[in-house]
């Protein structure tokens, strides 16, 4: 029996709500295709702050190791932002990331169709905008030793930013990988004219290029690679970079698509286990009020279908479903046009698990 | 005699020629102001590297430092793109900072309405930006100890990133002060939620804040404000934020005004004594064309007179210029709709240079 399992987090604020949707889409894949989940629930976040004072306990941290891919909604809100380090949601992301070896973080930025006029961008820059950011996740300034000390000057902080070839060799060879199944180019974005690290990036890069003669390789510095994000988003196939550039990075070009709400991301390591969850956060201002938009919690659902389960006929039929009831007109609140005819978050799920 | 001396570096690729026209803008101010400049030019950069075989020759360094002000044009270029790092343009750019002092850079963003339709943002969206970044420039990752060691996963490479209280409250202090000027609200961006510099950066724009209640303040993460400069860039005034993050947030905000060829820059230390440059850079593909757009450079003069002179009536004298030469149409290749209409770097110095 090829039962999957999936270690199901719901987190903080719409989390709960948007992941709610997309195991309706789930178990409707299970009608329709004849796969078979297994699916449970673990705390995480600020709710496993509340119930467990820890934002990652450790059933959960188990509950993951033992499933064969990981889907989140959201974690964080206002509630647990003035808390201690170790009381932090945030806590808990970046200790799943690391204890589940997570060290690439990929985030399709698509321009959604229908909703082109929702970005800040003009219609004509962004046409043809379909890009991917591959994130390095679990090194850099992230997980770098961090502390505090007296110097001359009163009290100072102290970041260190490290990487290992082995460590960016990894995430440079995934990207490469990437490219190959789509454009064939990659940009490489690094800090190299100011920082060690950057230099080894580019070094590593420049080498495991050698293995990929296909691909059109550039090389852009963070600053630059801000601005050309702005000036010429369709010219980017694949873009690969180290954790914070990512993290800055991944928001700019998720935002120029104006499709936020509809982003997935996959989080993966070596094997084909994955964390996948919206682009979009834990939106406490809405929650509870049934009004979020869950596609990008289901587009997730799909995502994992094809980079961990290999089940593409599934994770088109959630696609195509989702386009079908986009193009038919219907609307959450954050994507309409015209707000009073917006639906809320179950409708939503409903009319694309119906899509089917 | 009130004779001001000004330390000239043209620098790199189109450098010297948009310097040139600031110089002609500079006589012309001593013809209708009164006012008195002797100036001197230096080797910097790429060109110093060639002559001197550094890009910060000492003397060139002493210039400077007996001068009331430096204008910058850009230094860099491919020639010297591979080189070791002693021998890197840019590595006399940072040196020059760390050995004047000039702990802040400042980065007027705002929209030019004749060239509106030149952003790739929707001039909707872009109507009334007007923000000044603020940038930490001698602190953090650039300039903590960097090196390469052997680890377990072969070699790697270390950066640290170091901030004392001294050097951020500094920094910020001097935002403050901005926003009192103009809006009067200030955004501090960091990533509290990961590093131990944000945290205590954090801490002391809280401390510092209280001296300001009039001011407006918000914390933004840096990857929300890589997202919310595309969404609502109209609602920021002053942004103030470390080294790294200024370097690529003030580089976004510049390019979506669409106005990056007009976009002047101060780089500030204790006293009055200021750096002055473009904010765009040494553009090697069109140097010595004649094509390049003088006006960041020009507007660099007029901030220079604003903020180390307080010759006030002649940076409005310029500014007004550069306005009413844009107004009657006249337009570098750069900013041109029509290219055919362009004119050349000098005719638009000229043409500067008689409105006043
Ligand atoms: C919440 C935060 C720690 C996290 C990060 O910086 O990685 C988030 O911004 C993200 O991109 O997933
Ligand atoms: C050339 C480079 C070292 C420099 C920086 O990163 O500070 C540049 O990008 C800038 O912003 O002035």
């Amino acid at each position: 029996t090829d039962v999957k399992k999936i270690a199901v987090l719901g987190g903080d604020g719409i989390g709960p709500e948007v992941v709610g949707e997309a195991l309706k889409v789930l178990k409707k894949t299970e009608e329709l295709f004849g796969y078979q989940f297994e699916t449970e629930h673990g705390l995480f976040g600020g709710i496993a702050i509340d119930e467990k004072g820890t934002p990652l306990p450790q059933e959960t941290l188990e509950l993951c190791q033992s499933a064969d891919a990981v889907l989140l909604g959201a974690v964080g809100g206002p509630k647990w932002d003035n808390n201690s380090k170790e009381l932090r949601p945030e806590t808990g992301l970046l200790g799943i990331r690391k204890a589940l070896g997570l060290f690439s973080n990929i985030r399709p930025a698509n321009v959604f169709d229908c909703l082109k006029e929702a970005s800040t961008l003009k219609p004509e820059v962004l046409e043809g905008t379909d890009l991917i950011v591959v994130r390095e996740l679990t090194g850099g300034i992230y997980f770098g030793e961090k502390f505090r000390r007296e110097g001359e000057n009163g009290q100072e902080a102290v970041d260190t930013c490290v990487y290992n070839v082995v460590e960016i060799e990894r995430i440079v060879r995934q990207a490469f990988d990437i490219a190959m199944t789509r454009g064939k180019r990659l940009a490489s974005v690094d800090k190299a004219n100011v920082l060690e690290t950057s230099r080894l990036w580019r070094e590593v890069v420049i080498r495991v290029a050698e293995e990929y003669p296909e691909v059109e390789l550039e090389h852009v510095l963070v600053d630059n690679c801000a601005m050309q994000l702005l000036r010429r988003p369709s010219s980017f196939d694949v873009i690969v970079t180290e954790n914070m550039f990512g993290d800055i990075l991944s928001d700019e070009a998720a935002m120029l698509t104006g499709s936020i709400g509809m982003l997935s991301s996959a989080s993966l390591g070596e094997g084909s286990f994955g964390l996948y969850e919206p682009v979009h956060g834990s939106a406490p201002d809405i929650a509870g009020q049934g009004i979020s938009n869950p596609i990008a919690t289901i587009l997730s659902v799909a995502l994992m279908f094809r980079l961990t389960f290999g089940y593409h006929d599934a994770a088109q039929a959630i696609e195509d479903a989702v386009k079908e009831v986009l193009d038919a007109g219907h609307r959450t609140g954050d994507i309409a046009t015209d707000k009073s005819k917006a639906i809320g978050t179950t409708a939503m799920g409903d009319l694309i698990v119906a899509a089917m």
